[in-house]
């Protein structure tokens, strides 16, 4: 059974501020959950409601019942398992390969979906502004699928990361070259914008190289795509010539 | 104000059997309404918490009160508007151009998704499955930002659609050709299938081509892509070399 502490604890990991302060995340599903079980993350405890994950040790995990996962998860139709896991120490960026930079992304899907992306294409780096929704929100781990284990993924100041990089900077704009017709190197840096607002004033200042996914459809159409489907096609162009 | 036979109404129509009943669909948000309203879809009655669309007859609006709009709206934070719409009778699919094809795609934001990429990259022929999440759904309508209006979508059996289209029919497999080596058609029908199990065996059995996105990740990584990332890869290489 779930003692009315571990509830109190589980439940305040929903909030950054208490993930923050215990440094602990959870997690929940067997894919997910299996993802982070097999990589450097330290697992500090598993809740199932029946038997899946044989490898860990009794002292680690407790059998539950279905009501009680209810209490604990935060999914509308809980799964057979829900685990808190440490939050590991973040390393530091290497100024190599490809990088992919997030000016304050909000929606906890769309950050799970480019992570997922990043994982796709190989891309290892990950820096997001501090506005960036955290990653360990459960929404996010969800939407990662175990992807967030292999994309070293950092919180700073990106204007600073920009300044001291010495990669190639890349932003996508309404008015930039056509990306199908450049010439893509290698190793960059790629910065994608908030939904709502795209890539904010001062980060736009210090990007050299402008660039855009032309529209084929009617003039008449003002709308964008979603953030998440231009960092795939924009990673699709990256990587499509290796 | 808003009597109760329209709150009724209003949340009847969050239901496919009453969307279906009545022929009607709901669209919240400014931008939405908007395009719908410069579209051929015929509005039926318009609720504002303000003033907004002036160039809506008298007769076809209500000015209501906020609480009001929280009783009849399906989003956390309503809009300052709310209108009901009749649904627009399908037109026949040509055979002809890129045509999208969707084989049971379940998640309302995954479509809405695949609505606007059609329409950023000009496909104007999208044909769904019969078990696709609808349409008219709220949370797909909010999802299309007003896509939804220059994309002609039809349900069908998609066996039999692919049976009677003379063009070539492609559909994405993890064994499939490397998409970025194919020289690709300008015209051709496009399959992609449901999130947790992709194609059908059903339809698998009559597609032609198979092609593949190719991954750059570690061979351990055994994550597929969100479907409406595949489908913003496969239409930007479609269309790339226009």
């Amino acid at each position: 059974m779930v003692s009315k502490n571990q509830i109190k604890l589980i439940t305040s990991l929903q909030h950054k501020k208490y993930r923050n302060e215990h440094q602990l995340f959870i997690a929940e599903g067997v894919k997910v959950i299996q993802e982070l079980l097999q990589s450097n993350i330290v697992l500090e405890h598993l809740f199932e409601t029946e038997s899946i994950f044989e490898s860990v040790l009794p002292s680690q995990k407790t059998l539950i019942k279905e009501v009680d996962m209810k209490r604990i998860s935060v999914l509308t139709s809980p799964s057979s398992c829900l685990a808190i896991f440490k939050i590991p120490k973040a390393k530091i960026i290497e100024d190599k390969g490809l990088i992919v930079v997030l000016d304050d992304i909000r929606d906890p899907g769309n950050l799970g979906t480019i992570i997922r992306l990043c994982d796709w294409f190989g891309v290892k780096q990950l820096v997001c502004s501090k506005e960036t929704v955290d990653v360990y929100n459960p929404k996010v781990i969800q939407a990662t699928m175990g992807s967030i284990t292999r994309v070293n993924l950092v919180y700073l100041d990106i204007q600073d990361f920009i300044a001291q990089t010495s990669l190639p900077v890349f932003g996508t704009f309404m008015d930039g070259k056509n990306i199908y017709k450049e010439v893509l190197p290698t190793e960059g840096v790629l910065i994608f914008g908030n939904e709502a607002n795209g890539i904010s004033t001062s980060v736009e200042k210090i990007i050299k190289n402008r660039i855009a996914i032309p529209r084929f459809g009617d003039i008449q159409q003002t709308e964008s795509l979603n953030v998440a489907t231009a960092t795939a096609i924009c990673l699709s162009e990256f990587r499509r010539n290796f």
